[in-house]
């Protein structure tokens, strides 16, 4: 599906109204403009179209229409190829979603293919469009303003992970709460997913911000800021996955804890109810000959005997924090 | 066992009748045309033959015969050599069966030698010669064409990987199935084994896609594609390396917390029938003076008692999620 | 905010009295001298004066008012961009709080941008103040002197965790101390959180110290100081951070044998009082005909029985380290 | 000890009657043959004739008699010096015995030093003797074949480890077999050894493949296939580190589930045998009205209670898993 | 403190009676003589006259007077300065004491100031003295000679941290052994240490042994020699400490099992006594109606009852290895 397309000169925009083609041509013969086609999830015979006027490797081709690429920049004769993973946090599931953008760059055109859910481009034309100082610079500028775009939600992502490691700390370390071993597994699954999304971006402008892609010559500081801001998110991303490490660690040595604190309940109240029916089993024996069996007070000294050293085994076990 | 023998010219599939010897020299006359040679476990007489006709060295020769090599890609003279490990995944007993496919390359040649069970090689041969735009680019089509199958299986078996990972993963946070321990570690075997097989392929790839094999020189944009897919299947198989970990650590916290649940249950009913022993106890004692034993309604008012005492402790216990 | 401002000129401070622009132009003009502007967290308004004056580039102007980003050396065109995490150890909570520095270096002026608590630049201009030799090295002096600064707080920083770990350990090693497992845990965050804060700082010393920045070659050596430094602190950061693993692991081994003699204490006494409910079990029975029971001395010898019985119990579960 | 001396030249060898000053001159003098001492802990006595022959370095001749070196390669002027650590697995104690191979290598000269236990080097001289167009390639075939038999030997000992880990596994997961913790730890200490031994050679055997060292220039493809080996038993002893690190993983959490069956099995019988009890208590109270106690079949009816309880506990029990 | 100070001149001391400045000039003077001032512990004062006569960068001399630096390796103009850790194994307390040695290597004079307990230099000299050979390679032959001695300690301390190893791993297998954890934990942070000590050292000496110092060109093999042993050590290092984290993790399985044991023979124990305290109960009743109470022989059977399952629960677990 085409989203949008649009031919931008001078970094002011005009709507494409005719037929692609014409457009491109009119790109290639003026060298300042460049055409920027928006496809979301498009279909073979969708792609074609665009597919003859780039002249496109096939390989590049057929990995824009089906998704699960990895973060790649690939260089085909003039085209740049480049694959992003875009990330979103779904509240309800604390999942993390991913989609997919790729991204054809040249000299004048740039065709964005989105697939999945996520970060949706709309934003990014118009933001774009509103900064002609950027869009002066060519299409890269387009290139720039998609990764930045992904790139700050990755940033928003991370700070969710965070939250919700925060969330999962106070659980394991709060003795009524419910077990979050599932939880905690479950999200260091997701991390493992962000990193698998975020960690391959790296090479990718570490090559452009190192000037090795011609074509983002101009934007290489737009792009540094962009790297900044992922190798950030990056190190957030190895530090959570240490820490979910270290708070699984942690949520076996207090369950250790716990057993051995009910343990020792469990076991001084035991204590405590072993003495009556061990005292109480001496005066149910029937020797003729026992003389307490006899006395007026017998039955309430006995009974005071067994309530004293009860009174006494539970002093004793709460003082040393058994009980 | 010489399972297949051809010429290829611009494309186009012509079988070998005669001898194998009059087929190479065809092929090393005319510059546009190359000999596949496919041969499955072949004895070292019937190696003989083709390492005679291609003066392979002697240690190559000797690899090809005896398998257990590591995926590697040597240069002997004019000849290329890589061998590549096959994977399949067997549904009955989730293991995955490691076989072997070795490669020699020349500029009119391409010998493939097949170990062990796994990848047939013939549905490759049926797909290239189904696409004569990539069989043009020579012998080296054939070796891209058996990276690319042997890659795309190894997608497959990561993927079967992935599935069992679910699976363990569900019986692990579920509290009443068996206990899957050794199935985790015995996964985690398999998945040091798919590891064995690609990580050492990672460097071959990229030997060729920097274009230090001048062999595959026109076909490095194929090369690049299926080194992206190798990148993807090896990141997964990290991935799944760390999760394994992850499950069995996760198994051992709720190992500890289903026993300390157990504990508080069992410990909770020790208590509820601990009461009546106890009391029963003391109106077992043979004092003679104990006025309640004299009561007319002595004994229901002591069962009345233990009972409610029991009742009560059940139902505190209950409350605070012990039973 | 301006905290501060002045000219220096051959190692000597003169107050700038009038307008910044005009401090600017001087110091351009003469090779010798250099303004040094402080600011504290200014707001987009406050740092238009200055931006304009240096012709920032607009990327690390945002980057100076907003705080929030890694460590880093930056260049833009004549000017350096360095961004420092600044530390400080708070005793009341053991926390670590992170503060940011920001210089902006040219031939002729520095300006050091500062963000949230931590260390505040007062000590370090009064310091290179009276230290003309140092001063006279220009401009970069005041990037060493507060890269020498913030790093001699990271060495505090570390001092004050390594004290923590020390009283972690006391802890967990004493039997009878509160469980530290939440405090391990939330140290192992900090000493997370600190190599945040000075990893990504080597590489932007290591860059000054190989001379790649031409303007602070004449204190290459300088640098290389603070670059060992932090090398040292980075080492230590390091152990801190596996020496919290291991001591966790120890927690979970201590845990484990203190529940082990727990549960030998606690059964031994259950032995113990055990043998006396059983033998009273027995002369409690109901048979005419049990010899015993007639005895005269029938009832003192078994209590004998059972206070010698349970007396060597206890001598024999004392011994073998049980009770 | 002087274990054997020989002159090879063409390939084939003559024995080296008189004095080693003359066999030497003599392949100095000629070209194309080349002199093999070997010797088996020399003292420094008999080592001082070879090392003056040699014009050896002090440290080098130091090295040869004591053992206890790293595996490595060095140069000294005209002179290779390499080290090799032999390894044996001795199956009575599945210990690995570690010894050492010294390698003095010049163009017309080798010299040999075996210390302790191992691989014995006569069957290595017998094969190259019986390979001439093997030793046609000089001094350099003789390190060739040195290192092939060592690396031969790593993949064998490699072998047995994989024996003994499946052997540790099968205990591990076969809950009837004796505890295996202490058998997985000094597996683990011999796989460390192990790794000890053979991970420095990788590099020595890469310096020559590329072709850095001159003496071997025409041999490298031989060593090649060495290297090759190594790596592979390189990724065998790291599979096994990383999997003894597992079994020991999964042996506690197999020791956890067995602990937890234990106690619900001992839990399980513990309440079959108290419900008895209490009731036996109850009707041992002694108060006057108790009706049932004056019932003809109440002995008989509280049995059959007792026993319909129980069974029906133990049938409930038991369909729960817990007995 | 000045400990020795003395002129070597074609391998020869002759001392140093009067100025030291004077020798100072007189080494410079004659090409072929070197100064070697050995301090301990210098204050500042000491320490001006040595700096002053070497022109010492103010950084280098202020890290000589205050110890606690990283190894490392500093060249400022025509000095080298180098800093090395030295340890010493205390055989009290198992500890292990770190000092520094820093040494100021020119082309005719090298100045060594010892901080910190630990190796004496005296030893160092003595030996040197001796070796007039090595004396004439000029005042490198003093910062070999040093670091010889500094590594060659090392390899002792490694050698005891072996032994103490050697000793856990033998209380943890032992089942009557005292707990060490403690001692686990505290040598894993020994090793830590020595760690933090040997591996800067590293890059030191390879600086050295790649000749990039020139100053050591003619000692390149002997620092050869001493990076070998310290890779051996370093070796030596990493596996102590990975040996240390398997011998907690098996110490972790060994107390499961131990308390998985006592907990089988606590609750065998618990069966055997609650069985005459059940049966005793039940003929404690108080029915009217129960033939077996008024048998001759009633009580005798009761006691040979009990004692028979008593018995048989007795063998039965005894043979299941529980008791």
């Amino acid at each position: 599906m085409i989203v949008d397309k649009a031919i931008y000169a001078g970094g002011k925009r005009s709507d494409i109204d005719g037929d692609i083609s014409d457009a491109f041509d009119l790109a290639r013969a003026d060298g300042d403009c460049f055409v920027w086609i928006g496809l979301f999830e498009p279909d073979e015979e969708e792609f074609e179209l665009v597919k003859d006027e780039l002249r496109l490797h096939p390989l590049a081709a057929e990995d824009a229409v089906s998704a699960h690429q990895r973060p790649k920049l690939e260089r085909y004769d003039d085209t740049i190829f480049v694959v992003l993973k875009t990330l979103a946090y779904l509240d309800e599931t604390s999942d993390i979603e991913v989609g997919e953008i790729m991204i054809f760059l040249g000299r004048d055109f740039v065709v964005t293919v989105r697939h999945g859910a996520g970060n949706p481009l709309g934003p990014v034309r118009k933001h774009l469009e509103e900064s002609p100082e950027l869009l002066k610079h060519g299409a890269a500028s387009v290139l720039y303003a998609v990764c930045d775009e992904v790139v700050d939600r990755y940033g928003l992502v991370a700070h969710e992970v965070e939250v919700d490691i925060i969330g999962l700390e106070r659980a394991v370390f709060d003795p009524g709460a419910r077990d979050v071993t599932a939880d905690i597994y479950s999200l260091k699954r997701e991390v493992l997913e962000f990193r698998g999304a975020e960690d391959p971006l790296i090479p990718v402008l570490q090559e452009i911000v190192k000037g090795r892609v011609a074509e983002c010559g101009g934007t290489r500081e737009y792009f540094r800021d962009v790297l900044d801001h992922l190798l950030q998110v990056d190190g957030q991303v190895d530090a959570h996955n240490e820490l979910l490490n270290s708070v699984l660690t942690a949520h076996l040595a207090l369950l250790g804890k716990q057993q051995n604190e009910d343990m020792r309940k469990i076991s001084s109240w035991a204590a405590i109810i072993a003495v009556p029916t061990a005292i109480a089993g001496i005066y149910g024996m029937n020797f003729v000959h026992m003389p307490e069996l006899k006395w007026t007070f017998g039955y309430p000294l006995v009974i005071i005997l067994i309530a004293s050293i009860s009174g006494f085994l539970y002093r004793r076990l709460h003082k040393n924090g058994w009980l």
